[in-house]
């Protein structure tokens, strides 16, 4: 699927216009998706810590987008998976999502979060999750 | 940990705030948490379903004051997982956390997000996760 | 697929055979597998403590062949994710697999793994896997 | 822990007897296995295949061993996933493990497993756990 469309897609959703997603970078197999800071998203207010559910909403977006972009129309997630490495605290997120397998019927894709500049990156969350293909471009 | 403390800890995100969540139930070991239906939680508008990645936050939320209702203050997500087994439709939902291990350092839980009233009550996905816990009341 | 085919597929693979693995049970959709104990499924002999990668592979196979009674004839696992509860002693097993979601190219199923007899069973470690399906009979 | 007390326990336990498995690299927070081919790790004979329960088992040792190696004596295995890319074919494996978080009670390892020589390498499953640690070294 080209950019264009998935781009549509990604801002027809409602929760992802309230998480303000776009994309940074967008490939065949490989996306990169901007997540602004918003107050909405933090869990601990006293030490500045981002929810644990909104990171996996997140990683779990990734994969799907980064499984679009080399299939069809429809992936649904089939199951994910998160390992949270360390807090996320209350700052923009850059989440990528890459395919690692893809399937005639399911795909499998990694996803990664991050918070940070090029300088100091740390990788906070990291997931990875099964999507439903029902055809391959 | 007592509901009240508990309570004031769900109501304290202001994630937990936008997502509109409250007990329905809170015993040891258990809980059960109310979800209302807001428009901001919807991935196809055209169809009518819900983001899988709200239901991801929702389970690892359930499972986790499953968790905090049996053992101390700070029971940090270390890893989730979740199973989608159908589309959730544009309705409240009900999600209920149990902990099936509590070990000195790490505890088990299941999550279980379902739509529908008593008559008809569809289990729309599920998860297991793992949490660290510092000590056992 | 029908029992006797099943045991077929079953006791035709060598690993199964080293395991020595056969059904107690098998319904459309559940299966109940017995496993004798054997010395070399031993992790640890001074405490007696059978190795969790041999209790990862009977919770698949028990999830696979739950999926395989109620589906066609290839039923690949695509990810499978293990919890441990408790060690598992030097005795014989019983693993359950039941099919929570059969879709059209992915089925979830949940496995169980315990030890003891009627009077006192012990849940050892549980998982649940999603596996490819190519039709349902 | 050095290698050679790994090696110890890698050598006591009867399982990894029957797998054959030895050290091809052993770091701190990273190990190398080597498993050999044998006959009774096969699940199909007819078109060669590995059985997908072996390679669970050697994905949760590799990242045990990469946890053990930059942790105290003792990281019971909590949870552990693997995903299937590829059928295994009836060769010898290489399977790595690599620490990716190392906490104060819980440690995360990545695990790869692959076959094939240098010139062609190809992996055949991934995995990745949540390990309990009790000391880090």
């Amino acid at each position: 699927m080209d950019r264009t469309e998935a781009e549509e897609i990604l801002q027809s959703a409602p929760f992802h216009d309230f998480l303000g997603l776009s994309f940074a970078d967008y490939e065949r197999g490989r996306v990169v998706v901007n997540v602004p800071f918003r107050d909405e998203l933090v869990v601990n207010q006293e030490h500045g810590i981002l929810h644990g559910g909104v990171l996996a909403s997140l990683l779990d977006i990734a994969g799907h987008y980064a499984v679009l972009s080399q299939a069809g129309a429809r992936v649904p997630t089939a199951d994910f998976r998160i390992d949270y490495l360390r807090p996320a605290t209350t700052a923009s997120m850059t989440v990528t999502g890459e395919v690692v397998r893809m399937g005639s019927n399911i795909a499998v894709a990694n996803a990664e979060l991050s918070q940070g500049n090029e300088a100091e990156r740390r990788t906070v969350a990291v997931g990875r999750g099964a999507y439903g293909v029902s055809h391959v471009e």
